[in-house]
């Protein structure tokens, strides 16, 4: 079993590291405190007798030796960024989890057939660059890397300056890496397990994911002398799509789900009719042809009631990812160590995209779920106890063993 | 007559400091290109032969010296401060039509028992710092200086270290100047004048204003994660609110506007569910009692709305005033002047607020008003002819003539 208080520590101690304003942490990807974070997980890893490798993405694989020199290695991880308004968990305790498993095991002695490496993928939450889980995309194939250095952030700087600004373009190709397995431990950030008073999550499957980005283009113009009659409000469109994505949602449960998130008014001024409004619509569910029905649905509706108030509507997919189904061994795996360990547990959807979903297409991969409190996640208060923390990072541990061959 | 190619050249000289993206101007109050403004407008007035005086607002006074030295001046101007979209005439029009109205008064020679002081009045738009015509608001006595010193822009910024920092605090008391009489000519910024085929409008009335910040609380939380049950979406108060408005305004037509120009979310990631939105509804008619009867209506029904989607609604009114009566004798002198210049004229209400709102409390006041293309304004492609500049000022030349005794 790992050592629940060590983990502890050294999460709270990453938690320093870009603190938020609310107790959580705001350490979005590629700032300055992204390095600092990366820094010290470096640290960490070398002092616990790994070697760092970093690709050109910024991916970070800190590797502990395994004893046969042809075995692949087996793979486990998560991310350190975080959201603006971010927790102290998501992402994290999967990465600092993956270094309380090497710990272990340096304390055991333990010597496994295939190496193992622990993994910092880099922009998970696609919030300062979409879309999510950009690295990990990259490293599946799913983007190719110049695209992917590409994308802008909302002051138009591009993700991969910023990635040499913070010093951390590596040297090895980007989806080199050939893996035997992954696992990826992750708080739910859901109410599902917290609620069923489980342990642990054996996470079958993923929800799948759209981000629409959509464009309201009405006109400019002054709200006190324009009359009602000749106005083209595009704040109207944002409202009446807002709902129709609410619509979509609620008539699709259950196992449905879609909001707008993002909102960028133009020019955003008190006496303006706002001329443009830019949003991204978040659509998501674990059915693959439901997931296409209600975007096809979406696509359909929302330039016709953005019509009828005179506005015009467009939009392009910004982001997307099919329902992914995990590994039946790795899930098994993860499912047996769960039983082994006497922990409470029962299979689960992840209600959120993961780095795991796109190593999914290149590598047998599989999820542990730990629970948080309320569900509540993407939010500073966002909680887990010491105990589940322990019940996943034991599960994890369990996991990797078997795979890695003791 | 006034000279319509000097009055014009002007106007194209002044719209070349801060330049918009589309041919306008973004030369926002208290910037640096509001400094560059200022100066240039300054260098004219002295050009002119006149003098001028700041106050601790930043409002400048240049004066045409009167005859009779016990007589009360006769003011006219405008504001020099523009929308971040906005045109090259709202305000402008005003402030350097009374240049040419002092310029086409030194050519002929002409000297009037009144002194003339033509002004430029600090942040009348409003958006950078709520509320508009904020410092011809404290001139009236609406409002205390220290309270506008304490209004803050987005980034946090204070009206008063900002007129400080630009080197536009100057020494006489605000409000300190008594009036004879004020005129203001300004682009109608609205539809009625080009469509009745009008060279001037003349301003009997104005519309009262209400700007209600509003602010919806729901609950940050994953976008993906979250079931529909759990959810409490600000973005979608936001979207029930908006339409809210704009039924408001409809069920009070004719003359009643209402909307939503300004909108801030929190913390406006594309994975969290909003947890605040923060937005100013704008509410406006010429009528008192329909004013305060759609404000009623909203601060009754906005919380209820929000209250049925789980989240909570609270607001605070920014920005005030009620519909103003212009003075008689003026407007009469307006009408007067259209009619013996012989230009097509027609009684008008103001849709926007105007520094001459403020004034008309403490002094006789009057609007002249000149129509703009397709009634557009805080837009960059407002527009107007040189011959509709031409008719509005020659009206405020002979109005301003009249009153101050030639
Ligand atoms: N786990 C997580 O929040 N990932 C970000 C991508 C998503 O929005 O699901
Ligand atoms: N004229 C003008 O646009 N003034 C700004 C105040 C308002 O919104 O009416």
């Amino acid at each position: 079993r790992i050592d629940p208080d060590r983990l502890w520590d050294c999460l709270m101690e990453m938690a320093e590291i870009g603190p938020g304003i609310a107790g959580g942490n705001n350490r979005q990807t590629l700032t300055d405190d992204d390095a600092k974070g990366r820094a010290v997980f470096q640290k960490w890893c070398e002092d616990a007798g790994m070697t760092m490798g970093v690709d050109t993405m910024g991916n970070m694989f800190a590797t502990r030796a395994g004893e046969d020199p042809e075995a692949l290695p087996v793979y486990m991880g998560s991310h350190l960024d975080t959201q603006p308004t971010g927790g102290k968990y998501d992402g994290v305790l999967g990465v600092l989890g993956g270094l309380e498993v090497i710990r272990t095991m340096n304390d055991l002695g333990l010597k496994t057939k295939h190496p193992i490496v622990l993994t910092n993928w880099t922009n998970e939450e696609g919030t300062r660059f979409a879309p999510a889980m950009l690295a990990s995309g990259v490293f599946a194939g799913k983007h190719g890397q110049d695209w992917a250095y590409d994308r802008v952030d909302a002051d138009g700087k591009r993700f991969g300056d910023e990635l040499q600004r913070i010093g951390w373009v590596g040297d090895e190709k980007v989806g080199d890496r050939k893996m035997h397995a992954m696992f990826e431990l992750h708080i739910e950030q859901g109410p599902i397990l917290e609620a069923e008073n489980k342990d642990v999550g054996v996470v079958t499957h993923g929800q799948g994911l759209r981000w629409i980005e959509c464009t309201v283009t009405g006109k400019e113009s002054h709200t006190g002398s324009t009359p009602m009659s000749m106005r083209k409000n595009a704040g109207r469109g944002l409202a009446l799509v807002t709902e129709l994505v609410h619509e979509i949602a609620m008539k699709n449960q259950p196992n449905a789900v879609g909001a707008i998130g993002h909102i960028d008014v133009y020019p955003n001024s008190r006496n303006i009719i706002p001329g443009k409004v830019i949003f991204t619509v978040d659509m998501r569910t674990h059915l693959l042809d439901k997931l296409n029905g209600m975007v096809a649905e979406f696509m359909e509706r929302a330039p016709k009631l953005c019509e009828e108030i005179e506005t015009e509507f467009s939009c392009e997919i910004v982001g997307q990812f099919d329902p992914p189904a995990f590994d039946e061994g790795c899930v098994g795996a993860v499912r047996e160590a769960a039983e082994e360990l006497g922990y409470t547990h029962m299979d689960i959807v992840s209600g959120a995209g993961h780095d795991a979903c796109w190593i999914n297409d290149v590598a047998p991969t599989a999820m542990i779920m730990c629970p948080c409190v309320d569900g509540l996640s993407h939010n500073e208060a966002e909680e887990i106890s010491k105990e589940w923390a322990q019940a996943g990072t034991d599960v994890l541990l369990h996991a990797v063993l078997k795979t890695a061959e003791i």
